[in-house]
């Protein structure tokens, strides 16, 4: 593969960023990555492992002259890292972001695009629980998907541009709407990792067995969430309030069904109980034959990286 | 390893018992397996794959001269299948299960057990999501817990050889009190797959979001919950139907800790969020360390099985 951009300012060193930074390599889509952070530490770190060509102190001397600039911050910090570096991105340079929610991003970062500079929101659906300028690998967005969410008025050859480089790193890209974003991510991540922290907080919390119970005894279906509740606590944060108005209205339907099921339970509706579980089975093997996982019964085994 | 029972006869030829009869062969744990199913088309596919040394078609005749029986059938059918074989068990058998909950499970069998049999409940904590003769594997036991549950006043010479049959099949092995055993399932399991299918069903259910979208996009989260969804729904119909107040205990708790999480987003409170968030990571940590799962950011991607 050839190289897509001749400079690329990755903002924050985190998970993505880490992990895009050594897609890239791999396929040598970029000339040069510069890499920043607001901690000194990250910063450190990353350059001690190489995780970047460069890295530098401020967001505005990442971006100067830069062809892509990545926002990986979290959800909140956007807008303000949009305005410090607006006055020093270079004319005709693509930004884009790596954000959990786009119509939040969009309202706070909007604003403080330059005239010339093409502003293309994106969002791969990938991670890990793991969190850091160490936690990062090439293979993280191999056979994932990356939900390009294009303004209107944005310039089609920028938007092929950055969708290119998605597919370099190994991703399969989407275009959708913001709306329409924020509530598939609702159903299929935000209420999910909600309703796990909540789970995982329930067991903690619970006087009557202890955490040491809990723990050995996790492999029975309580440890895929605790998967789930240890991803990012600021990132989380912020995607939870910047994605309220979807994430309570699906929250909103689960209780009403779990209220339901609940119900069944009390009573002794087992038909009813036998049901609902025989119509989830039919998702799972869509998900199967997508590819988005295995069928192997390997529960809590050791796996091998690919 | 030398052999622990002369025969052991299962009754019902599903992931767990399939799951035993691979494992005992492993070790030579077992003089000879005998099997039977309730459905003809299970004991025909036992037959054909070899399962069991030999398939019978009735429990009583599994269980003649049987030094241990092995209730591998749905929480709610264990009362009458150990009504059926209670005049064909042998003095100084062992009879054991492998249901989900315990407490309901001694209440419905206890009863038929005549004197001179050892009757000692148990729960191997593993599985898959995957169901029938078919489904079974060696390994499915390997540092997975199994709980015994002796009622009072068994004899602890017949708790020592079963407890050396499960360590033999690859498990640990602990004792622990019937209603115990109920509440900590509760929390580590059976609420976990109540809240699974909840969010799976809310998920197939909503008209604005495709099933293709939820399929696709699955990776992002909510993949982890329809691994649970998928589970055999006849045992969970059991499973709730038995664990009836300690489920709807754990349930209460959830919903109670989920609606404060929910008025934290609404109102904004993201320090709440932030703190609550950070407390489930240690959880997580320590199951790790308990070596209950991995740490490999392999997220969905093709596993080898062990």
């Amino acid at each position: 593969m050839s190289v897509i951009y001749h400079r690329v300012a990755l903002i924050g060193l985190g998970l993505i960023a880490g992990s895009m930074a050594h897609a890239m390599r791999r396929a040598g889509l970029a000339g040069e990555i510069v890499g920043t952070a607001r901690s000194a530490e990250t910063r450190k770190i990353a350059a001690e492992i190489g995780l970047c060509d460069r890295v530098v102190e401020t967001a505005a001397e990442a971006v100067a002259g830069a062809d892509l600039v990545v926002l990986a911050v979290p959800v909140g910090a956007m807008g303000a890292v949009a305005e410090e570096i607006s006055p020093h991105l270079k004319p005709g340079a693509t930004l884009t972001d790596v954000g959990s929610v786009k119509r939040a991003v969009i309202d706070a970062v909007a604003p403080h695009i330059p005239e010339g500079v093409h502003f293309i929101p994106a969002h791969p659906l990938a991670g890990t629980e793991h969190s850091g300028p160490r936690a990062g690998f090439a293979e993280l967005f191999d056979n994932r998907w990356c939900l390009l969410v294009p303004v209107e008025g944005t310039d089609p050859a920028a938007t092929a541009r950055l969708r290119a480089l998605w597919e370099g790193m190994g991703a399969n890209v989407e275009e959708m709407d913001a709306d329409h974003h924020d509530l598939v991510l609702a159903v299929t991540s935000h209420a999910p990792h909600l309703i796990a922290y909540t789970m995982v907080g329930v067991a903690d919390d619970l006087g009557r067995v202890t955490d040491s119970e809990v723990i050995k005894y996790s492999a029975a279906g309580f440890r895929d969430f605790t998967r789930i509740a240890a991803s990012d606590p600021t990132m989380w944060r912020d995607v939870f309030l910047n994605n309220k108005e979807a994430t309570l209205e699906i929250l909103g339907r689960f209780t009403e069904e779990l209220f339901a099921l609940q119900r069944a339970i009390r009573t002794g509706d087992g038909e009813m109980l036998h049901d609902y579980f025989t119509r989830t089975r039919a998702i799972r093997r869509g998900i199967i034959e997508a590819g988005q996982d295995t069928e192997a019964p390997d529960f809590g085994r050791v796996k091998e990286r690919r």
